[in-house]
């Protein structure tokens, strides 16, 4: 994603409008998330590409020492600072791609829905495993390489079935929100899974979660997600390589 | 697959005919296990699921020490027998249920497009793991999940498009073969990837491949898979848990 796609007012605006109702995000993968959350007790997070910081008191809460969230979005940081802000809560304006130069020892590496707007995935993984301690985790999740693939739009429904394109090439994507020209990268699951192996991470789970029917009761849309993922959410522990 | 499906003689005249063309597994599949495989000198191969033996002999000119070729096909296996005999292979008549049973130390376990006909894939984990030497290899292909996934058909294409359904319900699909049933088990990729690593797997190398323009002149048809993956391979090593 541009750097600067949040610091559009009219579309930071709209996002926060969109942020106000329960979504895919709230009922599907951030409950995973946290399923497959390591205990915090001690850690130290960082949280690449927080938004608003809207997790950053649940992490402090549920024992994390201390907790970074860096975003490219000065309008993101801003609204961290003033709504999410606590003892041992810090933000910091930064692209993902400089993220070599943060001083390291975090023991999780935390970053929801950020990855797939990413171009040099290898490098991104270079840097995290360069900041994380021994043993250190990365949690993330992404949009599914499924829902990423097409070119046109995110693939379509037809009756019962979904359909996609261009699976098999990869790159980049352009899409549109609020008007707003998003770019994205496609990746292949096998290509995401090779990644993380070279960059010295072993996959401890991955996860391409299915909606409870409570969360399909309060948001009827996620039936889709009973025939085609959305999502893709990895826990994956730093080895040395 | 029913155990006995090979041993229908009808059943296992017309799949033969079928062999002698080009298809997707010589062209794509074959190709890509090939890149994949580690070295040979001097290794104890087991291929599960070995079908007529196609290429036993093609395991020892490379090096290996010893092959032994597993089928739960009679036909299969006296037509290996009879075909693709030589110094150092053997060949047994045994379903892959039975897998436990076999005396350990191999170095490589392979295994071309059979698992996803194997009901109870963690245990089938288990028992490879148990007949490998310590940081030994497992190799194998099968139907790519999103090819396993809809229980009408393998999917469909419109267009560019390729349609799928109930990828995210796993288990049981029937399909038909020369009129004959022919079972397989949906794995979700996800679950695939946990299995391997519960069962003491760390993968080395994954693949959805791509045909080369090569292979496309010689069977146009594989123009599909620069949309969509067919197969899906993995290269995983034996760690201690």
């Amino acid at each position: 994603m541009s750097r600067n796609v949040f610091d559009n007012p009219s579309f930071f605006s709209k996002y926060m409008e969109l942020r106000k109702d329960y979504n895919h995000n709230d009922l599907l993968e951030h409950p995973e998330m946290e399923r497959l959350c390591p205990s915090l007790k001690g850690k130290r997070v960082i949280d690449l590409g927080c938004g608003y910081g809207s997790y950053a008191k649940s992490f402090i809460e549920k024992g994390a020492s201390y907790y970074l969230g860096i975003d490219a979005s000065e309008n993101m940081i801003r609204k961290a600072e003033s709504e999410n802000e606590g003892d041992n809560i810090e933000y910091r304006v930064m692209n993902l791609d400089d993220l070599g130069s943060i001083e390291g020892n975090f023991d999780l590496a935390y970053s929801s829905l950020v990855f797939h707007y990413i171009e040099d995935f290898d490098k991104l993984l270079r840097d995290i495993h360069s900041i994380l301690n021994d043993g250190g985790i990365l949690l993330f999740s992404q949009m599914h390489p499924i829902i990423s693939a097409s070119y046109a739009y995110s693939g379509y429904f037809e009756g019962d079935y979904f359909a996609f394109s261009s699976y098999q090439e990869e790159g980049r994507r352009e899409g549109h929100w609020f008007k707003q020209k998003v770019i994205s990268y496609h990746r292949k699951m096998s290509s995401i899974i090779n990644s993380l192996s070279s960059a010295g991470f072993m996959i401890e789970k991955i996860s391409e979660p299915i909606p409870t029917s409570e969360a399909i009761r309060e948001l009827p849309a996620l039936e889709k997600d009973l025939t085609r993922p959305t999502f893709l959410i990895v826990r994956a522990r730093k080895i040395n390589i």
